[in-house]
């Protein structure tokens, strides 16, 4: 299949439009839609929120008639189901566009294609794959949840140039600088939930909101906390609605957490932990896509050693604190070099004074 | 002072030039001269090797005749000394230069401005300070030496991402790639001395030579060994010439040491351990103007904390190794971050599939 440079312009743009909706349309996926009729724009859209119309609707409003012999341009295959909204391929169908090209198909293999099959079934001439790759990107935790029932966890930690994160006394705020942590605030803010520790609890006692920049939605707070050891006044406790994984039930322990306006969910392993991979699963239940992860050496060894971090991001303040202080990753010794964690740095780039660091496992 | 356009242009082949002495000079600085009459170039040279001619000397032999009413540009102040060659502010005003522009004056506060000021009683303009800092960093061992008596000490490091640069079984080769390696080579062969530690020497057995890329001479090895525990079938004193620094006298381990080809020079501090700073001076004494220190967490952080690491070369791989393995410096432990090492990051770029990392303490 190939593609026109115009064509290549009008998906970029749909991508713009699409990101739009980054800090807003959870559990939905972020979708941009540009009508173009006779090389000119006559209709663009996004989607911003889940229950309101999708970005194929709010394009075709723009361009009223116009929409009759255009070209759609969505970063997603358009819908074929009734959900809170009636199905786009619908609505393209009766504005009566020539062509529908999507950056990517539905990432759900069970209704992948429908939506194209029924634009085809209308004699609409169709094409997929224009910008698949930004068009993934985009949705990483929508595919995941899709595919793989569990969100995309993206591991945040801040470190020094020796891989030190606090002192041995528990010291840790702030090894980075103000610039790295506004971007790091910017990734909690397009994550739906946000994960750590009681361990970073009872030592940072870390608000974890978005603060630093601007956010319509706080993300869902969520406690790694086996033995329900989160003081009820705990700052990540505030405002309500934050979720506790527990694996060992302590009714008492349990009735004052829950009055500080937390939920728990029982979910132990074999030994008396909390169990990851079904905390995973539960947070894809609930329609979560991206989780990011503030951890401290425990949970963060635990999180990669069980193969459950999708994707690092690291910031490297530069300085030096020497090997008495607390590390990154609590992992068991390795015994050959061959076992090291290997990982692909997908981006690299200095933020303020420090570095930041993105990768993923090799 | 102003400079044309012309005169940087001319500056930075004088530079050019004299980079081509980086693995060759020492103890000398590298420089490099550039004759211009009328725009065009008569002459050019470079300093190869201590004992052979100085820049200005190839580039005047090169110009000839033309050289009469020449600009000469070169990237240190002109020598004013009979040395093991005679002064080049005299070649240059018998040869009927009408200016002279120097990068920088002579490092040593004791000489410096002799040169420029013998040009200026011959009637000949004289300026100073163009491209300096270029000038300076490609001397900054020379320079550190002039200053300060010392060499210039740049260490350098290979760790995961977590900052971990073996197992805790001491299993520590390969952690980077062959490219970082070869870069590392580089900066080998541009040192005059490789510095290292027993435990190194004992753990890995390195030969601690040039060899991934081409050198035409081999820096001079040295070890920090206070009580003379270096084996004498180690790979590093292969050869002969090693320099081994110690602090407890032992006369039969110091007889197998020597007879194994190294020299050994005790320097003992009040703790019994070798005394750095006394032993930089001495290398410094030796005409030492780049050290590259290798070593381990120990050696390494004994440097950091007495304040005699110039510069950090830093090779981060894209893996995970967890906190039990080795790290890259054993201080003592801090009680407040504001304690630690800060750094300045000249350099962030990837190597192959590592990350290298230029720093200095700020």
């Amino acid at each position: 299949m190939s593609f026109s440079a115009l064509d290549s312009s009008m998906m970029a743009r749909a991508l713009q439009l699409a990101e739009r909706g980054l800090w807003t349309t959870s559990p939905n996926p972020r979708v941009g839609c540009v009508l173009v009729r006779a090389g000119e724009i006559v209709g663009e859209g996004w989607h911003e929120k889940a229950g309101e119309p999708h970005a194929e609707v709010h394009a075709l409003r723009a361009a009223g008639e116009r929409a009759r012999g255009a070209t759609a341009y969505v970063t997603l295959e358009p819908c074929s189901h009734h959900g809170r909204t009636p199905p786009c391929a619908e609505a393209l169908i009766a504005a009566g566009v020539a062509r529908v090209v999507a950056a990517m198909g539905d990432p759900n293999p069970l209704v992948a294609g429908r939506g194209l099959t029924l634009l085809q079934a209308a004699g609409i001439e169709t094409a997929s794959g224009l910008l698949e790759n930004e068009a993934r990107e985009l949705n990483i935790g929508f595919v995941s949840r899709m595919t793989r029932g569990r969100p995309w966890l993206r591991l945040k930690a801040a470190a020094s140039l020796d891989g030190k994160t606090a002192l041995n006394n528990g010291v840790s705020q702030w090894i980075t600088g103000p610039d790295a942590r506004r971007d790091g605030h910017r990734w909690r803010a397009r994550a739906c939930a946000v994960l750590t520790g009681v361990g970073t609890v009872r030592d940072d006692d870390p608000g974890l909101n978005v603060r630093d920049v601007d956010t319509p939605r706080q993300p869902l707070r969520v406690v790694v906390d086996s033995r329900l050891e989160t003081p009820p006044t705990a700052k990540i406790l505030a405002g309500g609605g934050t979720l506790i994984f527990a694996a060992v039930d302590d009714a008492e322990r349990a009735a004052r957490l829950r009055a500080a306006g937390a939920e728990i969910v029982f979910l132990p392993n074999p030994r008396g932990k909390v169990d990851l991979a079904a905390l995973l699963q539960e947070l894809g239940r609930r329609g979560i896509n991206e989780v990011h992860a503030e951890a401290g050496s425990k949970l963060n060894g635990s999180l990669l050693r069980e193969g459950l971090v999708d994707e690092f991001v690291f910031y490297l303040a530069p300085c030096l604190i020497g090997d008495d202080a607390a590390g990154l990753f609590s992992l068991p010794a390795l015994t050959t070099l061959a076992d090291k964690q290997a990982l692909k740095i997908l981006d690299l780039r200095q933020i303020g004074a420090d570095i930041r660091l993105i990768a993923r496992p090799s």
